[in-house]
Protein backbone atom coordinates (compact mmCIF):
# COMPACT_ATOMS: atom_id res chain seq x y z
CA UNK A 1 0.00 0.00 0.00
CA UNK A 2 2.96 2.40 0.62
CA UNK A 3 2.99 2.76 -3.37
CA UNK A 4 0.18 5.69 -2.84
CA UNK A 5 3.06 7.82 -1.26
CA UNK A 6 4.75 7.66 -4.65
CA UNK A 7 3.68 10.83 -6.25
CA UNK A 8 4.42 9.03 -9.55
CA UNK A 9 1.58 6.43 -8.92
CA UNK A 10 -0.70 8.89 -7.93
CA UNK A 11 -0.54 10.77 -11.27
CA UNK A 12 -0.82 7.43 -13.29
CA UNK A 13 -3.93 6.89 -11.73
CA UNK A 14 -5.34 10.35 -12.59
CA UNK A 15 -4.31 10.46 -15.92
CA UNK A 16 -5.54 7.04 -16.46
CA UNK A 17 -9.05 8.44 -15.83
CA UNK A 18 -8.57 11.11 -18.47
CA UNK A 19 -6.52 9.73 -21.66
CA UNK A 20 -8.12 7.11 -23.64
CA UNK A 21 -7.18 5.00 -26.13
CA UNK A 22 -6.45 6.32 -29.88
CA UNK A 23 -5.74 9.49 -28.19
CA UNK A 24 -3.33 11.70 -28.84
CA UNK A 25 -0.33 13.07 -26.16
CA UNK A 26 3.02 13.86 -25.51
CA UNK A 27 5.34 13.00 -23.00
CA UNK A 28 7.49 16.57 -22.92
CA UNK A 29 10.83 15.06 -21.27
CA UNK A 30 10.71 11.49 -21.73
CA UNK A 31 13.81 11.18 -19.67
CA UNK A 32 14.34 6.98 -18.92
CA UNK A 33 10.65 6.49 -21.24
CA UNK A 34 8.48 5.69 -18.17
CA UNK A 35 6.06 8.35 -18.60
CA UNK A 36 6.26 7.30 -22.69
CA UNK A 37 5.54 3.85 -21.67
CA UNK A 38 2.32 4.27 -19.46
CA UNK A 39 1.59 6.78 -22.03
CA UNK A 40 2.17 4.26 -24.76
CA UNK A 41 0.09 1.20 -22.91
CA UNK A 42 -2.93 3.93 -22.29
CA UNK A 43 -3.39 5.24 -26.23
CA UNK A 44 -2.31 1.84 -27.63
CA UNK A 45 -1.78 1.29 -31.40
CA UNK A 46 -4.81 3.28 -32.44
CA UNK A 47 -3.16 6.39 -30.66
CA UNK A 48 0.11 8.87 -30.85
CA UNK A 49 2.74 9.73 -28.27
CA UNK A 50 5.37 12.56 -29.15
CA UNK A 51 8.53 12.00 -26.83
CA UNK A 52 10.91 14.45 -26.73
CA UNK A 53 14.01 14.77 -24.60
CA UNK A 54 17.12 17.11 -25.17
CA UNK A 55 19.74 14.37 -24.45
CA UNK A 56 20.16 11.90 -27.23
CA UNK A 57 21.02 9.26 -23.99
CA UNK A 58 17.39 9.10 -22.29
CA UNK A 59 15.60 9.05 -26.09
CA UNK A 60 17.94 5.76 -27.00
CA UNK A 61 17.12 4.70 -23.16
CA UNK A 62 13.12 5.50 -24.08
CA UNK A 63 13.56 3.53 -27.55
CA UNK A 64 14.70 0.28 -25.86
CA UNK A 65 12.25 0.42 -23.42
CA UNK A 66 9.79 1.12 -25.65
CA UNK A 67 10.92 -2.02 -27.78
CA UNK A 68 10.91 -4.30 -25.00
CA UNK A 69 7.17 -3.93 -24.18
CA UNK A 70 6.97 -3.68 -28.16
CA UNK A 71 4.69 -0.47 -28.31
CA UNK A 72 7.00 0.94 -30.69
CA UNK A 73 4.52 2.03 -33.59
CA UNK A 74 2.47 4.73 -31.58
CA UNK A 75 5.54 6.77 -30.67
CA UNK A 76 7.08 9.22 -32.26
CA UNK A 77 10.95 10.39 -30.88
CA UNK A 78 11.94 14.23 -30.77
CA UNK A 79 15.38 15.18 -30.06
CA UNK A 80 15.18 18.41 -28.95
CA UNK A 81 13.82 20.50 -26.37
CA UNK A 82 9.97 20.45 -25.49
CA UNK A 83 9.87 24.60 -25.71
CA UNK A 84 9.72 23.70 -29.72
CA UNK A 85 6.43 21.24 -29.11
CA UNK A 86 4.81 23.90 -30.68
CA UNK A 87 6.64 23.77 -34.14
CA UNK A 88 6.44 19.78 -34.33
CA UNK A 89 3.44 19.37 -32.96
CA UNK A 90 0.15 20.78 -35.15
CA UNK A 91 -2.81 18.74 -34.13
CA UNK A 92 -4.61 18.86 -30.45
CA UNK A 93 -3.55 16.67 -27.95
CA UNK A 94 -5.40 15.13 -24.90
CA UNK A 95 -2.27 15.19 -22.25
CA UNK A 96 1.32 16.60 -22.06
CA UNK A 97 3.60 15.23 -19.03
CA UNK A 98 6.58 17.25 -17.96
CA UNK A 99 8.90 16.11 -15.56
CA UNK A 100 10.53 18.64 -14.21
CA UNK A 101 14.20 18.76 -12.81
CA UNK A 102 17.57 16.16 -14.49
CA UNK A 103 17.64 12.51 -16.00
CA UNK A 104 17.62 10.05 -13.19
CA UNK A 105 21.49 8.66 -13.36
CA UNK A 106 22.54 11.06 -15.76
CA UNK A 107 24.24 14.33 -16.19
CA UNK A 108 22.83 16.66 -12.97
CA UNK A 109 23.72 19.68 -14.82
CA UNK A 110 21.41 19.34 -17.72
CA UNK A 111 18.32 20.77 -15.88
CA UNK A 112 15.06 22.13 -16.84
CA UNK A 113 14.74 25.39 -16.67
CA UNK A 114 11.23 28.15 -15.88
CA UNK A 115 11.95 30.42 -18.74
CA UNK A 116 11.88 27.32 -21.41
CA UNK A 117 9.59 25.37 -19.32
CA UNK A 118 7.33 28.08 -19.02
CA UNK A 119 8.16 28.91 -22.96
CA UNK A 120 6.68 25.21 -23.32
CA UNK A 121 3.79 25.42 -21.05
CA UNK A 122 2.12 28.12 -22.79
CA UNK A 123 2.42 26.34 -25.91
CA UNK A 124 0.83 23.10 -24.76
CA UNK A 125 -2.00 25.20 -22.83
CA UNK A 126 -3.09 26.08 -26.96
CA UNK A 127 -2.25 22.31 -28.22
CA UNK A 128 -4.48 20.99 -25.34
CA UNK A 129 -7.48 19.87 -26.57
CA UNK A 130 -10.76 21.09 -25.44
CA UNK A 131 -10.59 18.63 -22.72
CA UNK A 132 -7.38 17.25 -21.62
CA UNK A 133 -4.63 17.63 -19.01
CA UNK A 134 -1.13 18.90 -18.25
CA UNK A 135 0.67 17.12 -16.28
CA UNK A 136 3.56 18.39 -13.77
CA UNK A 137 6.27 16.58 -12.23
CA UNK A 138 8.19 19.49 -10.00
CA UNK A 139 11.64 18.54 -8.22
CA UNK A 140 12.64 21.30 -6.09
CA UNK A 141 15.23 20.01 -4.16
CA UNK A 142 18.19 20.36 -6.56
CA UNK A 143 20.04 23.43 -7.96
CA UNK A 144 17.92 25.41 -9.39
CA UNK A 145 14.76 23.71 -8.56
CA UNK A 146 13.03 25.86 -6.37
CA UNK A 147 13.36 28.63 -8.48
CA UNK A 148 12.36 27.05 -11.39
CA UNK A 149 8.97 25.71 -9.27
CA UNK A 150 8.21 29.20 -7.96
CA UNK A 151 8.13 30.38 -11.51
CA UNK A 152 5.92 27.46 -12.86
CA UNK A 153 3.65 27.68 -10.16
CA UNK A 154 3.28 31.59 -10.57
CA UNK A 155 2.31 30.87 -14.12
CA UNK A 156 0.10 28.14 -13.40
CA UNK A 157 -1.60 30.29 -11.01
CA UNK A 158 -2.25 32.65 -13.70
CA UNK A 159 -4.62 30.57 -15.34
CA UNK A 160 -8.08 31.81 -15.95
CA UNK A 161 -10.73 29.57 -14.39
CA UNK A 162 -12.77 28.25 -15.91
CA UNK A 163 -11.32 26.30 -18.61
CA UNK A 164 -8.30 25.63 -16.02
CA UNK A 165 -8.77 23.78 -12.84
CA UNK A 166 -5.06 23.49 -11.86
CA UNK A 167 -4.82 21.21 -8.76
CA UNK A 168 -1.78 20.14 -6.53
CA UNK A 169 -0.92 17.33 -4.65
CA UNK A 170 1.48 17.39 -2.43
CA UNK A 171 3.36 16.03 1.02
CA UNK A 172 3.01 18.99 3.68
CA UNK A 173 4.51 17.38 6.93
CA UNK A 174 7.91 16.31 7.96
CA UNK A 175 10.60 16.25 4.86
CA UNK A 176 9.78 17.13 1.51
CA UNK A 177 12.39 16.27 -0.47
CA UNK A 178 10.37 14.14 -3.34
CA UNK A 179 8.81 15.63 -5.91
CA UNK A 180 5.02 16.87 -6.31
CA UNK A 181 2.44 17.04 -8.32
CA UNK A 182 0.51 19.71 -10.62
CA UNK A 183 -2.47 18.84 -12.68
CA UNK A 184 -3.92 21.84 -15.14
CA UNK A 185 -7.38 20.25 -16.42
CA UNK A 186 -7.87 22.17 -19.39
CA UNK A 187 -12.61 21.72 -19.21
CA UNK A 188 -13.97 23.56 -21.61
CA UNK A 189 -17.85 24.03 -21.98
CA UNK B 1 -14.53 13.69 -17.14
CA UNK B 2 -15.47 16.64 -15.41
CA UNK B 3 -16.18 14.26 -12.40
CA UNK B 4 -12.04 14.34 -11.60
CA UNK B 5 -12.82 17.91 -10.66
CA UNK B 6 -14.38 16.68 -7.65
CA UNK B 7 -12.72 16.38 -4.43
CA UNK B 8 -15.20 13.98 -3.31
CA UNK B 9 -14.27 11.86 -6.08
CA UNK B 10 -10.12 11.73 -6.24
CA UNK B 11 -10.36 11.30 -2.27
CA UNK B 12 -12.69 8.24 -3.04
CA UNK B 13 -10.19 7.37 -5.39
CA UNK B 14 -7.29 7.08 -3.30
CA UNK B 15 -9.02 5.22 -0.44
CA UNK B 16 -10.02 2.52 -2.42
CA UNK B 17 -6.54 2.03 -2.84
CA UNK B 18 -6.19 1.64 1.06
CA UNK B 19 -9.48 0.11 2.26
CA UNK B 20 -10.36 -3.47 1.97
CA UNK B 21 -13.34 -6.09 2.38
CA UNK B 22 -13.45 -7.11 6.26
CA UNK B 23 -11.87 -3.79 7.47
CA UNK B 24 -13.07 -2.27 10.42
CA UNK B 25 -13.63 1.79 9.28
CA UNK B 26 -15.47 5.22 11.16
CA UNK B 27 -16.87 8.14 9.00
CA UNK B 28 -16.52 10.80 12.01
CA UNK B 29 -19.24 12.73 10.47
CA UNK B 30 -21.97 11.01 8.54
CA UNK B 31 -23.74 13.84 7.27
CA UNK B 32 -26.23 12.69 4.51
CA UNK B 33 -24.72 9.24 4.81
CA UNK B 34 -22.92 9.21 1.36
CA UNK B 35 -18.89 8.42 3.16
CA UNK B 36 -20.65 5.48 5.20
CA UNK B 37 -22.26 4.16 1.87
CA UNK B 38 -19.38 4.46 0.52
CA UNK B 39 -17.02 2.75 3.10
CA UNK B 40 -20.13 -0.07 3.93
CA UNK B 41 -20.03 -0.95 0.53
CA UNK B 42 -16.11 -1.03 0.36
CA UNK B 43 -15.64 -3.35 3.67
CA UNK B 44 -18.96 -5.78 3.17
CA UNK B 45 -20.58 -7.28 5.57
CA UNK B 46 -17.67 -8.98 6.85
CA UNK B 47 -16.27 -5.65 7.75
CA UNK B 48 -17.61 -2.72 9.74
CA UNK B 49 -18.16 0.67 9.56
CA UNK B 50 -19.02 3.36 13.22
CA UNK B 51 -20.96 5.88 11.79
CA UNK B 52 -21.01 9.36 14.38
CA UNK B 53 -22.92 12.20 13.81
CA UNK B 54 -24.06 14.97 16.65
CA UNK B 55 -27.33 15.60 14.64
CA UNK B 56 -30.35 12.39 14.66
CA UNK B 57 -31.18 14.16 11.70
CA UNK B 58 -28.09 13.06 10.00
CA UNK B 59 -27.83 9.81 11.13
CA UNK B 60 -31.28 9.05 10.16
CA UNK B 61 -30.99 10.19 6.53
CA UNK B 62 -27.57 8.12 6.67
CA UNK B 63 -29.42 5.27 7.63
CA UNK B 64 -32.04 5.66 5.21
CA UNK B 65 -29.47 5.40 2.60
CA UNK B 66 -27.88 2.45 4.07
CA UNK B 67 -30.70 0.90 3.94
CA UNK B 68 -31.92 1.76 0.21
CA UNK B 69 -28.05 -0.32 -0.45
CA UNK B 70 -28.38 -2.84 1.84
CA UNK B 71 -25.28 -2.50 3.24
CA UNK B 72 -27.25 -1.74 7.27
CA UNK B 73 -25.86 -5.06 8.77
CA UNK B 74 -22.03 -4.03 8.92
CA UNK B 75 -22.88 -0.23 10.01
CA UNK B 76 -23.01 0.89 13.95
CA UNK B 77 -24.94 4.26 14.41
CA UNK B 78 -22.84 6.38 17.07
CA UNK B 79 -25.09 9.49 18.22
CA UNK B 80 -22.40 11.88 19.72
CA UNK B 81 -19.98 14.46 18.13
CA UNK B 82 -16.69 12.25 16.76
CA UNK B 83 -14.80 13.66 19.35
CA UNK B 84 -15.90 10.62 21.64
CA UNK B 85 -14.22 8.35 19.03
CA UNK B 86 -12.05 6.88 21.70
CA UNK B 87 -14.87 6.21 23.99
CA UNK B 88 -16.83 4.31 21.51
CA UNK B 89 -13.79 2.37 19.57
CA UNK B 90 -11.54 -0.46 21.55
CA UNK B 91 -10.19 -1.92 17.91
CA UNK B 92 -7.80 -0.84 15.41
CA UNK B 93 -9.09 0.68 12.49
CA UNK B 94 -8.05 0.75 8.49
CA UNK B 95 -9.28 4.49 7.58
CA UNK B 96 -11.37 7.42 9.51
CA UNK B 97 -13.34 9.99 7.44
CA UNK B 98 -13.68 13.84 8.17
CA UNK B 99 -16.28 16.04 6.29
CA UNK B 100 -15.72 18.75 8.20
CA UNK B 101 -18.07 22.16 8.26
CA UNK B 102 -21.98 21.70 8.54
CA UNK B 103 -24.85 19.27 7.28
CA UNK B 104 -25.47 20.07 3.53
CA UNK B 105 -29.04 20.98 3.26
CA UNK B 106 -29.27 21.25 7.38
CA UNK B 107 -28.49 23.77 9.51
CA UNK B 108 -25.90 26.17 8.83
CA UNK B 109 -24.78 26.84 12.42
CA UNK B 110 -24.23 23.90 13.82
CA UNK B 111 -20.46 23.28 12.54
CA UNK B 112 -17.33 21.21 13.89
CA UNK B 113 -14.82 23.02 15.26
CA UNK B 114 -11.38 23.01 15.57
CA UNK B 115 -10.84 22.20 18.90
CA UNK B 116 -13.18 18.83 18.63
CA UNK B 117 -12.00 18.43 15.10
CA UNK B 118 -8.29 17.96 16.90
CA UNK B 119 -9.21 16.34 19.92
CA UNK B 120 -10.75 13.78 17.76
CA UNK B 121 -8.13 13.71 15.25
CA UNK B 122 -5.56 12.98 17.73
CA UNK B 123 -7.64 9.61 19.32
CA UNK B 124 -7.82 8.76 15.50
CA UNK B 125 -4.28 8.58 14.56
CA UNK B 126 -4.15 6.12 18.05
CA UNK B 127 -7.06 4.17 17.03
CA UNK B 128 -5.29 3.42 13.16
CA UNK B 129 -3.70 0.52 12.18
CA UNK B 130 -0.45 0.28 11.03
CA UNK B 131 -1.35 0.78 7.73
CA UNK B 132 -3.79 3.20 7.46
CA UNK B 133 -5.54 6.60 6.55
CA UNK B 134 -7.46 9.61 7.79
CA UNK B 135 -8.97 11.82 5.08
CA UNK B 136 -10.15 15.13 6.12
CA UNK B 137 -12.54 16.78 3.56
CA UNK B 138 -12.24 20.11 4.47
CA UNK B 139 -14.36 23.53 3.73
CA UNK B 140 -12.95 26.96 4.52
CA UNK B 141 -15.19 28.97 3.12
CA UNK B 142 -18.15 29.50 5.60
CA UNK B 143 -18.35 31.38 8.66
CA UNK B 144 -15.62 29.57 11.45
CA UNK B 145 -14.51 27.53 8.40
CA UNK B 146 -11.20 28.80 7.81
CA UNK B 147 -10.36 29.06 11.41
CA UNK B 148 -10.83 25.63 11.84
CA UNK B 149 -9.14 24.17 8.25
CA UNK B 150 -5.44 26.38 9.83
CA UNK B 151 -6.00 24.40 13.15
CA UNK B 152 -6.42 21.33 12.03
CA UNK B 153 -4.03 21.81 8.97
CA UNK B 154 -1.40 23.12 11.88
CA UNK B 155 -1.73 19.59 13.86
CA UNK B 156 -1.28 17.64 10.69
CA UNK B 157 1.90 19.60 9.60
CA UNK B 158 3.36 18.55 13.07
CA UNK B 159 2.66 14.84 12.79
CA UNK B 160 6.15 12.66 12.62
CA UNK B 161 7.25 11.59 9.03
CA UNK B 162 7.55 8.47 9.17
CA UNK B 163 5.14 7.41 10.22
CA UNK B 164 3.03 9.89 9.22
CA UNK B 165 2.59 10.88 5.29
CA UNK B 166 1.02 13.92 4.91
CA UNK B 167 -0.55 14.78 1.69
CA UNK B 168 -2.64 17.51 0.31
CA UNK B 169 -5.08 17.94 -2.73
CA UNK B 170 -5.79 21.25 -3.48
CA UNK B 171 -6.93 23.70 -6.30
CA UNK B 172 -4.41 26.80 -6.64
CA UNK B 173 -5.73 28.73 -9.39
CA UNK B 174 -8.90 30.87 -10.06
CA UNK B 175 -11.40 30.78 -6.75
CA UNK B 176 -10.85 28.29 -4.47
CA UNK B 177 -14.16 27.84 -3.20
CA UNK B 178 -15.08 23.98 -2.72
CA UNK B 179 -13.26 21.91 -0.02
CA UNK B 180 -9.79 20.75 -0.44
CA UNK B 181 -8.47 16.76 0.36
CA UNK B 182 -5.88 15.70 2.90
CA UNK B 183 -4.81 12.20 3.23
CA UNK B 184 -2.60 11.19 6.53
CA UNK B 185 -1.43 8.19 5.81
CA UNK B 186 0.37 5.62 7.97
CA UNK B 187 2.70 3.56 7.34
CA UNK B 188 4.37 1.66 10.47
CA UNK B 189 7.45 -0.32 8.84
Amino acid sequence: MSKLLRTTVVAHMLLREMVREGDVVVDATAGNGHDTLFLAKLVGIRGKVYAFDIQEEALKKTERLLAQHNCLAQVEFIHDGHEKIGQYIKEQVRCVMYNLGYLPGGDKSIITQGTTTISSLEQATHLLSKEGVISLMVYSGHPGGLSEAEEVECFVKSLASPPWHVLKWQKINGTQSGPYLMLLYKMVK
